[in-house]
């Protein structure tokens, strides 16, 4: 089946966002066997929408948009397509229903331009929409269909995988399917991951592989396609078993899955309690690992200690170092960590000290300098580092750093 | 003028990578008065790129491609726009010259097939290529204008800023310019926020008005068009004036501005300092705080208190409270952001619990509720919220409700 992807909204055409939800759309779409072969973006302009979806359902045999759902005048979608099809509109009480109970959750008057958007095309099958107003509708006509899902990535996403898949599915069935799985490497840069792995690279036939280089690390995807999802794991299952062979080391994580996630899991497994001293990350560390549900059984939490004063007094950081080496040096991150570790009983710490910038560098402690250490009955471990980048790069890297480093060492405990 | 963009390249359509290109010539050129009104993505096929770009050579006066200019077979946009046009390609020795000296530079063997990215179409205007080997074309043919831009983003904003812009001002000369400016709202829906200003929407011309729902809350951005930056600031400034008059105590920034750098100024002005007590967002109201260049100066710390014991030894928190109401309550809300103020010695205090999910919840407490106190010395107030969304967008409405409290303290101050 040809698949189009068709995009609404001025604030694409202007460039003010950058269309993210086509990307993801193709993505999943070609997991499963469709073939999107164009995606256009039109603005919310009913006569060049109108076009633009009349072409589209000339030249493929599903349409898909996203976008123009909400409650505004701006928000056209739903009528230009009804009007394709020649469709009235007629208020769906379920879907306002829906709204109406998703402003009395969240305590707030629902404003009465919310009604058009239970307005629903006659003859169209309606997907709930989970996380947000809005609902989806997919409208069929002699063999052709056209479906609206909203714009919001979040909402897009939640009714794409919870309505519109199973919808695809029932409706043609999958022929063939593709199945990516990711390996998530982090400690190894992109070249020098091509070289251990680049025979396998070039005699890439099914599955193929490709590198791609993200802030969390470089990723492997492994990508094969075959009549049924357990063929293609098998290939896949075959190609990873060679490059973990190679990699293993660096591999963390697959598919989805962060590194406080892994670090989680093995704490939870190793019954293990965790707790965070941060200054430069100023809390970001403690927030990815309590971004992960139920962390709240091994996360006992965290000072963020952004001043001298708040490292010598709750973290019992040496005033004598603090003075004569500087807050970042090796000492001072091995203090803060241990020093967690004894306040809030967690039976790892994690200390961080640097320098993020733009500000504060020196000539011997330049931005990026990043002392990092963890605590625990094995010792205290500390890394400098150098990163480069932003402030929130430097950031980000010291966490994934960090954790990285967490994982290592529960592994040898 | 109207201008169509045409992006090309299977791994686009495949999902494998974002469409950051589009966006980018999108706000470039509106930005110099051209009218942008479709995007379209196609893959590296002939018949159907061919049909794509006669398609918008009939409905754009202007269309741009990005893409397909490596020196691979599957490379063929140049190819498929010189046969649109009836040209032949030749070698243009200017260009060969340039990518042997690139490779020359970087001190690798340039492989036969980078000649193919110095074949031109006959009577095209050549960009050269600053960033990368593969040259730009310009093409013409009765009036119809077809540019081919290289793929690689940072290849191609370069030969977009260097050739192509002045390229366009030479030819068209910029008789007006577009400028955008966004207003920033927080504490307001989308469909409310329609309804206090839909006279203005309605009665847009120039400037025209748009509302987007982003994470940070909803934004409007005025668009104005006119003949020089200064009158185009004019006019923005009248719509601004008159949005202002109705909705200011939303407005919190101006266009790229985020709520943490609105809050860091005014800490800074007032001379004034600031600590959290976060337990649900487990660090995140910090770290934003903390993403601020120079926020050292005003930021303490914070404590993230997972445990009750932590909310208790660290902030003073009741265990009597705890144990009565529970740790997701006014009270203990208060009691934290009260408790971190006095052990930090920071001005300001905040203190935030809740249920971010999916678990922990009960009838009386469910997902989404979410306690924030400020403390200072005009006294302490609390907010109870019920956010909706997954655990990690919970996390972030809380902050960003958290700044919006501690900016209007503050601004009370």
């Amino acid at each position: 089946m040809i698949v189009e992807i068709v995009t609404t909204g001025s604030e694409l055409l202007l460039g003010q966002i950058i269309n993210t939800n086509s990307a993801y759309m193709a993505a999943g779409l070609n997991a499963i066997g469709f073939d999107v072969v164009y995606q256009t973006t039109v603005g919310d302009n009913r006569e060049r929408m109108r076009a633009v979806l009349e072409q589209a359902l000339s030249r493929a045999d599903i349409v898909i948009t996203s976008g123009g759902l909400g409650p505004t005048q701006g928000d056209i979608t739903k009528e230009v397509c009804a009007g394709i099809f020649g469709r009235k509109l007629y208020l769906h009480e379920e879907s306002l229903e829906r709204i109406k109970a998703h402003f009395r959750h969240v305590q707030k008057e629902m404003a009465d331009n919310n009604i058009r958007q239970a307005m629903i095309p006659e003859g169209a099958v309606v997907f709930k929409n989970y996380a947000g107003t809005a609902p989806g509708v997919a409208l069929e006509d002699n063999g052709r269909l056209l479906v609206n899902l909203p714009g919001p990535p979040s909402e897009m996403k939640d009714m794409f995988e919870r309505s519109l898949k199973p919808y695809l599915e029932e409706k043609y069935g999958f022929d063939s399917v593709i199945v990516s799985r990711v390996l998530d490497t982090f400690g190894i840069g992109e070249s020098s991951l091509e070289t251990l792995i680049r025979d396998l690279i070039l005699a890439q036939q099914n599955p193929t592989l490709a590198l791609l280089v993200r802030p969390s690390g470089v990723i492997i995807r492994i990508t094969a396609k075959a009549p049924s999802k357990q063929e293609a794991d098998e290939l896949i299952a075959q190609m990873e078993k060679e490059i973990r062979a190679r990699l293993d080391k660096y591999i963390y994580a697959v598919d989805d899955e962060d590194m406080e996630d892994i670090v989680g899991r093995q704490l939870l497994q190793r019954q293990l309690t965790i707790a965070c001293a941060e200054s430069c990350t100023g809390g970001l560390l403690t927030s990815r690992l309590t971004d992960v549900p139920g962390s709240s059984a091994y996360v006992k939490g965290a000072i963020v200690s952004y001043t001298n004063e708040m490292k010598h007094r709750e973290l019992g950081v040496s005033e004598e170092v603090l003075a004569s080496q500087g807050a970042v040096c090796e000492a001072v991150a091995a203090a803060m960590a241990e020093g967690v570790a004894l306040k809030t009983g967690a039976d790892i710490g994690v200390g961080i000290t640097g320098i993020a910038g733009p500000g504060g560098a020196s000539d011997e402690k330049p931005v990026g300098l990043v002392y990092i250490a963890v605590a625990g009955r094995e010792g205290t471990i500390v890394k400098k580092n150098i990163f480069t980048g932003r402030r929130k790069q430097i950031k980000y890297k010291t966490t994934q750093t960090a954790l990285d480093m967490v994982r290592h060492y529960i592994g040898k405990l």
